[in-house]
């Protein structure tokens, strides 16, 4: 096994891994799994705002990783992240993979009004434009976008650590909660993994009423510990909707767990006063200290790229590391 | 208006229907449509199977539509698709689009397991290598398949000639039935065109036993007539499903509409002994008359793709043409 | 003529043009010179940040202009541009070309040191990529940035605004002086063509002392009006340096002549504090209320954009546009 | 040597062969002489016929081979290589050989009426969009169409295995014939091989009456033993007007050898029924045992594929490894 | 008809024909026919042999042919035609058309022995790289040659204009001679095409001596008038050599048509000396006078170029312009 | 260290030179540093001018370097690079870089003129198309050509080499001179390498007067031993104009120092009779024998490119290597 990883490196080049400004302690936790240094490299931005990176270290034969998810501000990042791969292509790198935990303009995936742009489909062209050999990103907002790419693009799933986090508090009387219809099919992947029963939220009409019915629940929530799944959680409003319908539907607690924590706006308020008693995300975004607070649980996906990245710099498979949610 | 169409056929060139072999009557009932001759091509096959084009027309600088969906034999009629554009491009074609209302591989549109194809994607750059400048394609299985596309790609939706079918036949008294959470989002569409309220079937177990409990339905169908939407139906089997659960809820009328009706199998026996009164279908497959049967009604999209076609030869926008669903 | 041009715009498709929100005013001035209606279209952040762009009227079979220099915030800009071009690809654009006055990334043009992206060559790439088919600029750093671009570009020069403008001044008993010996070339066009002699301030070392003496100077400027010409004015440092100089070497008068007025930081206030008596620029970069000052002069080049727009639009040559600096 | 094999081997990704449906025995004698078990791979086919790839192993950094010549049915079996080649390289295989032994479409070479496809060189480019690195292929019909790819093709030859195989059958007064004088060419280089002397039949007429006069053989046949070259039999109708010739003049046996074995309907019977006394094919392409009969012979190319393997994947010159016909 | 061809001026942009120094006297033969004046470019060459291009007139959406056979000095010539086409791309041309009536490498069309190139592919790749968009050639050495095109290649050939030379010479009492049995199937054209019989020479040796024994002869050429036909006439060595065969066998005028007269070396005076009472070629490759003699005759294919030109801008079918040989 | 490069010579395959016949002794003294043979691989010429280019010994799997500097015959040189490139990937060399010293058409790298070609762009387009993974080259004319390359530049610089040869004739009373303002910056950098002061010569008028006053010398160079640095020689006329007006400012000694040393034309008389008492180049560019003289010293920047190679091809970074001017 050892050997094998040896000739691995051998073929892809030595391990380099970089981080840009976006999230630079995950970039560390991951470099920390790995059992490498995060590789040195100058960004900086002229008067003119203009980024400059420089690899203060040789990545020439290199398998170079660069960790930039989108994170506030987002665009910046993009183009830093686009600018730090050319540089290291430029710099005869062997390979470069783009990780991008959270993917930029992931919820831009299908043109559903005219003349508009699918931007999570521009990015992976830019990123293919920019040097990037391949693409490591988690919990995609629809699994499609893995067809975004003509280079692999390696698709990791946040269900395992989030499980955990859960068990963690304990699973017993719970129910698993779908906020709406189209993410039933995912929150049945926790359900049946957390060993729970699922129930669905629906907030379309079940009549031709103008007015969303929110009483729709599919399933028992009646005095049971409600764990709502989500991929994401940005102003926090569609769960916060979820939480008021759960406790006018009887249930005894509230604890919600999405992948990406995007919290933007006054998203820190709102779900602080709201009926939610726990929300438990993963670091896959930037959080700021003054975005915390006594809710908000953050779970590391730091290991799960760490290996990964490893698996796929000696050329292991990594679909053993794969969860299916 | 007529003198901007005049200006924009000068633009992308005279236009030009050709037929593949797959549904050779829903490209004369474009053609018709739009007014055009089909164009004369000869399609072969020699002895060793391969097959072989030969356009009997000029192309050179036409505005060239090649109507060909994805029917029985499948990959034959895909690689047909292929060799037709690609003769056309060889004798100088202006522009050539490939008309697909019914996508190949349509289905496989994600990688939801280890190490397989996302052929949908695959068909995309397969096309666009053999010289599709433009695809045109109808009710594909997820919006995101236009993301697979470099080329710009049309999507019309067969939503308006469905309504118009189930108008036909008198919507009192009916309700809109979604037969899986997965279709509740697209059948919310039909239910909200006709007026009508909106069930759902959902298969997925609500407790943790291992049996699905067909009985979760959203939304109240006794005693009415149920409109089942789905996008495709090729074995029958879902629908059939549904059917019983809608009965043993009390409906008492089924009629479903599908868009592709690939109808493969036996499901000819499977429908016409089911407790399905009614199936509507569209022409995007071709159905040979051995298939037919008193149950099956086929509405025909060939004035939508003829406008489509003429519109875009002539540079005017089709958003007009689009319907949402 | 007039045939000619009606020719070509049938050939190209309908004028259309369109701004980000880069440099509205130029955009509209442009559209009035070119006597068209600036194209609606959508562009607004979600509150992920994430743009989103919808045109609100047709550009299937349009020849599209997309106004964007490159202005504060410039890495938004530049998404927002990319954004813009890719929406008009899939909405069936016959052509589209963007028009950065400012060209972003413009000084990021060699390696002068190791590792690092050539990323105005880096813009160029992603430029295409979107989908631009041609590019329009002005006063590029170096003339070989438009080896960077595989599609054509179109290289406009501001020599005939900014010399009008200095003309209007009376340019009796002045000398043009270039701010380096870098910048000679160049200032000696403009020297040519006002009918001035030229200067030269040399920053380096005549001796091997490593203090630079700024006092060599070529060419008199004692008792004159000085008008120095660079091609952008960012912190305005090595202007007011230059000005220094030129107050002790005995010059009556300090114009200064800068194409791209990017005035970054407390820019205003260090030139309002100098030597300088007007600082002229034109509008490719857009200048906020806030930094206007009595010293600042902006001269218009909408009029040029517009006119090599038109012809580009009906297939005239528009080298007869070009000044030769 | 061997040390250099390692060092390849490492260069390379370790070597995997897997197998699509249409030749399966001759996969796995290919792999047997390459030392390595066939990979293990899923082709199924959905009941809408569309062709599911899923490999049951990891591929990812290894040395992929896909053999799949181009057997009955044609079409599926090149829409399933195309799905092969595309998962292994969204499953980070890294280096795809397309092994085509027989090449799909190989008689369309040319352009020899008006607006029809070179299929030969869409195949190429299809073979290119889904992901092949390279192509590996024996006797193409014209040895231009190697120029058809942009990556390296090797070009193997079936020359020393016929040879071999009329050597053990005695080439005493012998003699080579070509069926035709394009084929002249290259049975001469049998004939120069084997030591014996060369015919040509010539099916044009020598004047201009319309009558081909099947009389024209250049050299002597009378009282020898005649073996006739050529790279492919499919209806057997040539090779067969070949022998009656043979036969009237005097030939006292009639040996065919071709390289791809297509026989296609019912030359089975045909050639059973004729002058031929036996046929010589080799196993690029698969013969079911209901075609086989006792004039057939069947000779391996296995070995030598499984050289050429081999030899490529440790980055060995494999030019040894070809005869010249 | 006019007005489709007016329409087609419009699509394509206007014609215009550009010359570079290989051969202009065949472009501006050309150009007559095509009724337009050649456009005006400099072509000159710097101290440091560096070849440099201005177009000397707007080529801004023109529909621009560039005619640059392969003349001596060959590779400058080449070199130059690429820079031609890159200069006219770079200045906006709509459509550039390399026209080569003889093409560049055109013999090196086959991997014939290890590690070499096949120059005519990577001709046709370096075109297109240039910024070609279409092709125009005469006569290619072998048709799969088409196949090395990705964009589309307009095959013209001779045919016509031999035989019209032969007929205007007497073909009575004539016989066509293949100067080698792989010519065979394309002088059989010229023997239909002319109603003559076909003879063919067959310098393969009929047994295993090593000399080739010239005397086989298939058809009658005894005191009949020999039309040798063949692609191209460099050194004349094989010309000459089918001279002193046919003389030895009783041929009473030998007359030879080659395509493309390259006429390297002494061939002039070899031929002056030969057998040959007349050389047959076109103008596809200048001669200049000094290789002129009173054998030669030189029958021009300009006005065949330059309908296939005018057909081409106006978007007309040119299959009506080819001969089959 | 060495095991380093061990890993790094399997990564990228062994390291094969190879020469064009444009500069053979550069690369016999390249391989012998870097200790190894130069490949062996046929190069002629056919009597029609067509290069033929055949590798005498496997390339494949191998890191080939094709050493082929811009000499005269400079279009010939750069066509049979583009062809060895092109053999050697047909042949499957492992990766492939174009070794040119001096880099063909260096200085078109600008439009300062309408409808040109920047020729240099061309070029870098040109070699990726045929082949080329990389490119090394040195000193360009303008430091903006390493973005004309998509694929990695190494961009080697003379500057050691030479100042190692003003060096050892002693620098006493030295003063380094730019022979125009445009090289300026470049000259500064010898100046400051060498401890030596700066002059600059400027041809440009220092008033309006048309003829230029090559009186501007910035800086004193009476009674000093002038160095001038440029980067390349041609004719040699603008070096004959400076040494002309340093001597008449009353410079001791003059001295020439050029990268490339092109040599055009009648340079060698013009320059021995020239105030010029050594002209310093490096071996890039082949002189023959009879275009050297007793004032002319060529010194070599081969141990510089073997270093560069051979840490190319052991994946070390070379920046260690390079020199900033």
């Amino acid at each position: 096994m050892n050997n094998q990883v040896e000739r691995g490196n051998t073929m892809n080049g030595d391990l380099k891994i970089f981080s840009g400004t976006a999230n630079r302690p995950l970039a560390e936790a991951i470099a920390k799994h790995a059992g490498v240094e995060l590789g040195e490299v100058d960004i900086m931005k002229f008067s003119n705002e203009n980024i400059k990176v420089a690899y203060k270290e040789t990545v020439r034969g290199k398998d170079v990783y660069i960790i930039q998810p989108s994170c506030a501000p987002v665009n910046e990042g993009l183009m830093e992240l686009l600018i730090m791969i050319d540089a290291a292509k430029q710099a005869s790198a062997a390979r470069i993979t783009a990780v991008t935990p959270y993917y930029p303009y992931v919820r831009s995936d299908k043109k559903d009004e005219p003349r508009i742009s699918i931007s999570a489909k521009l990015v992976a062209n830019l990123l293919k434009t920019a040097g990037a050999d391949r693409v490591m990103a988690m919990n995609l907002h629809s699994p499609q976008i893995q067809g975004f790419f003509d280079q692999p693009c390696d698709h990791l799933l946040a269900g395992k650590v989030l499980c955990d986090a859960a068990e963690a508090m304990g699973t017993e009387n719970g129910v698993v909660v779908a906020p709406d219809a189209g993410s039933a099919k995912h929150a049945g992947h926790y359900a049946k993994r957390l060993g729970l029963p699922l129930a669905i939220l629906d907030k379309r009409r079940s009549d031709d009423s103008e007015k969303p019915s929110m009483e729709n629940i599919i399933g028992e929530v009646k005095g049971k510990k409600a764990f709502i799944f989500d991929d994401e959680v940005a102003s926090g409003g569609s769960l916060i909707e979820a939480a008021e319908v759960l406790v006018k539907n009887g249930a005894s607690d509230i604890i919600a767990f999405c992948v990406h924590g995007v919290l933007s706006g006054n998203s820190k308020e709102r779900i602080v006063n709201s009926a939610i008693q726990k929300l438990v995300i993963t670091d896959t975004v930037y959080v700021p200290e003054e975005k915390k607070h006594d809710k908000l649980q953050i779970v590391s996906i730091a290991e799960l790229f760490a290996n990964a990245i490893m698996f796929t710099n000696s050329g292991r498979s990594i679909s053993g590391l794969y969860s299916r949610f």
